[in-house]
């Protein structure tokens, strides 16, 4: 039963692909993604199936997110597999821009996004959120549809775009999805090809130091910066290269808590080899 | 005929209004202004009349395109007479929302303008423009129209926002209405009230400024610095407080000219007792 999706690469065209179905009644959900699709990615998929009568999916590795000494030219890229993927699923429409179609050369209004994006990957990747920001607020004008699905695995920026959307009266729903795991706990990411297959033993520590935190919240703990340091610690005894950051933040402002009442998040960054990967977690 | 226009105050109300408009297959034009309304904006009424079918209106004193000098405490307010005016063009609805509605306490999300918004009014007034493009997309996405008409008197203004809907690809047709003006020439501005009727003799020099421009262009001047310090020196010896600018620009970049060959703008600004008053003249 199912095709390829037909490739749409202009911004008008994807524009009358989603008033076409929302013109014959149907609603219209969003999966924004920067291609190389995971189970993560597909759950999107899924979840807007479910929510959607159409579910319009987009590929774009997106120039101004990547800071100049990150992996934007070596970022993963599967088109073909992409295609088959969401065609399988039953995704009409992908929409594949180049980057002179998002960005012509004149282009220089950026959308300066929103406070809880300044900690955390805010402070690791200067002008990340602004990029992430702008393209966003371009595919949710281009492509205006009804709801949009992101995942919780990058859960600041999940926040900084219900942010912005809720900032700029943005007539979009935003829905975010739970994390998808490998087996033994890794969360997915297209940056996991990067990793051998050491590297990818000593990643777990991420999704590993996630289950630290919640066991010790769940056995009472409520001093937060003794989880942060247990985190941290774990991270670091199982040698990762570098810990970017461990915390226990507010849910909602990303603030860093010092005492576990209520909701609290826990964010970890770490570098293995030269692979920068993040995880998070919701305890309590 | 004419009654008043329904106030609405927030921006779910004033969303729903236009979207029962256009499910009713009707063209939807939105006019934003801060209020005080005179000849000019009642022109970009006028002129959404003939293009669409239904005119909504918005009127909003947008205190963050105000610098902390600036006159946002004494901007003209005169809400009553204005939808008198409004419900005599036949305007059904007007979104007249509270600082608050527009700006919750923890809004922290802007639109950082592009390069054309740099020179100029950009350089006079620091903030402003930011101001200014994150209240229109703002504006844009709870008031989803179809056209939007602004006054060629903001000249500066209207490109800059032409640039953002282009930028960032939003679904909105931008028109530009010629200058409305008294009939000695002073442009229509709702900052003329300030003037008492000593200054207000004096403010003429701006447009009559742009005439000296006009002149020698069409005598064949083509030393744009000469024509700009013609200008300069009009307004100067008819006693304006002082000159901001006097300019001959490129028409869509903004940047000064150097040789008047194909369209320019002439554009000036200057001070009358504390009042700043803009105006601008396309030439050739």
């Amino acid at each position: 039963m199912s095709h390829q999706p037909t490739i749409l690469s202009t911004c008008d065209a994807a524009y009358q692909a989603v008033r076409e179905f929302q013109r014959a009644g149907k609603r219209v959900g969003l999966v924004p993604t920067m291609g190389a699709l995971h189970a993560g990615h597909l759950s999107l998929v899924e979840a807007s199936n479910r929510r959607c009568d159409a579910t319009i999916a987009t590929i774009f590795v997106n120039p101004t997110q990547f800071g100049p000494q990150e992996d934007l030219d070596c970022y993963p890229r599967t088109l073909a597999e992409d295609l088959t993927a969401l065609g399988t699923l039953g995704v009409p429409f992908v929409f594949v821009p180049t980057a002179d179609e998002m960005y012509p050369a004149d282009f220089s209004t950026y959308v300066e996004p929103p406070a809880v994006a300044l900690p955390l990957e805010g402070t690791m990747r200067e002008t990340h959120f602004r990029g992430v920001t702008t393209v966003v607020l371009k595919l949710f004008h281009a492509l205006p549809a009804d709801v949009a699905f992101f995942g919780q695995k990058d859960y600041q920026q999940a926040l900084v775009i219900q942010r912005m959307v809720s900032d700029l009266n943005v007539p979009i729903a935003i829905e975010v999805c739970p994390i998808v795991r490998e087996p033994d706990g890794l969360a997915m990411s297209s940056r996991n090809v990067y990793l051998d297959p050491e590297q990818r033993q000593r990643a777990l520590s991420l999704s590993r130091s996630l289950q630290v935190a919640d066991e010790m919240a769940r056995a009472g703990e409520c001093d937060a910066q003794k989880i942060a340091d247990h985190m941290r610690q774990h991270m670091l005894s199982s040698q990762v290269d570098q810990v970017d950051y461990a915390v226990i933040a507010d849910p909602e402002s990303l603030q860093e808590v010092s005492q576990l009442n209520g909701s609290a998040v826990a964010l970890v960054a770490a570098r293995v080899g030269n692979t920068r990967l993040i995880d998070n977690a919701v305890l309590g």
